[in-house]
C-alpha cells in the first residue's frame, strides 16, 4: 500500500487562513476541500480515480462537513482519538479510527487498501514524519498570504525527494509531483 | 527602479538551516551564497547580469563574507543600523546602509540604479512587506528540511503574484518566476 498527497498551497506554503479560510483559492466558491472546482481540475479527479481511501484529520473532516455536501464517494478515515458523532448519511462510507500513523497505515493495509489520500495539514505533517508519503502533489496557488496553516511542519531528519513532473496552468497555478523514496 | 529576488528554497520554504547551512543546496560546495556553482546555473549569471546593485542584510553580508572569495563583482548594500568594518579589499564595492526599505529604495533610485537584487531571508522578507519587490524568482530544491530560515515571512495582506514561467531540471530542480503588480 502507498500513500500520497494531492494538496494546493500558497507559494509562502499555506494551505488555509489560520481561520480554515480557503477563499484565496481559485474555484473557491464550490468543490470539496482543498481541491479545486473549475473546469480545470488540476488532476484532481484523476488523482481521486486512482485512490481507495481518505484519511484526514478531525479538523479537515469538520471543515468539509461544513462546506455543505459531502464531496468524496470513497471511504474516509477520521484520525481522532475521541468517539465522534456521524452524520447518519455518513456512517457507512466515514469512520473514525485512533492511533500513530504507522498503526492507522498498517490496518488500512490489512483491509486491502491500496492507495491512501493523506489530506489536512497536521495529518500530512504526522505521516510524512513516519516517513508514510511516497508521492506528495502540491499545487502552488500564485499569492502570498503571510500567515495561515503550514503544509509542512517539523521533521526530525531531512526528506530527499525524487522530482518527477511540473505543470503550469494558465491560471498561474504550477503543480509539481515529487516521490518520496522509500 | 525594481527590485527582484533570486533564490533557492527546500520545498518546504527554507533558504538556509537554522545555523545558516547551505549543505543541502545542488552545488552547495562552491560558489557564491545562496545560487549554484554547477555547470547549470539556473538562470543565476544571466540574473545577475541584469542587476545593477545587490541589496542585503548584516547576516547575509556576513554569511557570504565567511564563504571565502567575495563572490560579487556589482556594488553590494549591506542594510545596517551599525558602523560596519568592510575589509580593505571590499572598501570599494560595499557599503553599509540604514533605513527603511522605502529610504533605501529611494536613495539607490537616485543614484541611477535601475534593478536591485534584493538577497537574505530578513530582507527579503522587509522588501515584500514594503510592496517594493517586482519580480520573485524561486528555484525549488527537491528535499524538505523541517526547519531554518523561511524564505517568507507575515505579511499585512495578501500579496497576488502573476506567475510568468516555470522550468525544471534534470536535477530536480523546479524554478518559477513570478511577478508581482505594482
Amino acid at each position: 500500500m502507498k500513500a500520497s498527497v494531492y494538496i494546493a498551497t500558497s507559494l509562502d506554503g499555506f494551505i488555509a487562513r489560520e481561520n480554515g479560510a480557503l477563499d484565496w483559492l481559485p474555484g473557491a466558491d464550490g468543490g470539496g476541500g482543498n481541491g479545486p472546482a473549475e473546469s480545470e481540475d488540476y488532476g484532481y479527479s484523476a488523482f481521486m480515480a486512482a485512490v481507495d481511501a481518505i484519511v484526514m484529520g478531525r479538523h479537515t473532516y469538520e471543515a468539509v462537513l461544513g462546506f455543505g455536501d459531502w464531496p468524496y464517494e470513497k471511504p474516509v478515515v477520521v484520525l481522532s482519538s475521541r468517539q465522534m458523532d456521524l452524520p447518519a448519511i455518513l456512517t457507512q462510507s466515514v469512520e473514525a479510527m485512533a492511533g500513530s500513523p504507522q498503526d492507522v497505515f498498517d490496518r488500512l493495509a490489512e483491509r486491502g487498501f491500496e492507495h491512501l489520500y493523506i489530506d489536512g495539514g497536521a495529518t500530512i505533517q504526522r505521516f510524512l514524519r513516519a516517513r508514510l508519503i511516497r508521492r506528495l502533489i502540491v499545487t502552488r496557488v500564485p499569492v502570498l498570504l503571510g500567515s495561515g496553516i503550514p503544509l509542512f511542519g517539523p521533521l526530525d531528519g531531512d526528506i530527499q525527494l525524487r522530482h518527477v513532473e511540473t505543470k503550469s496552468f494558465a491560471s498561474g497555478m504550477v503543480q509539481s509531483v515529487y516521490d518520496v523514496p522509500a
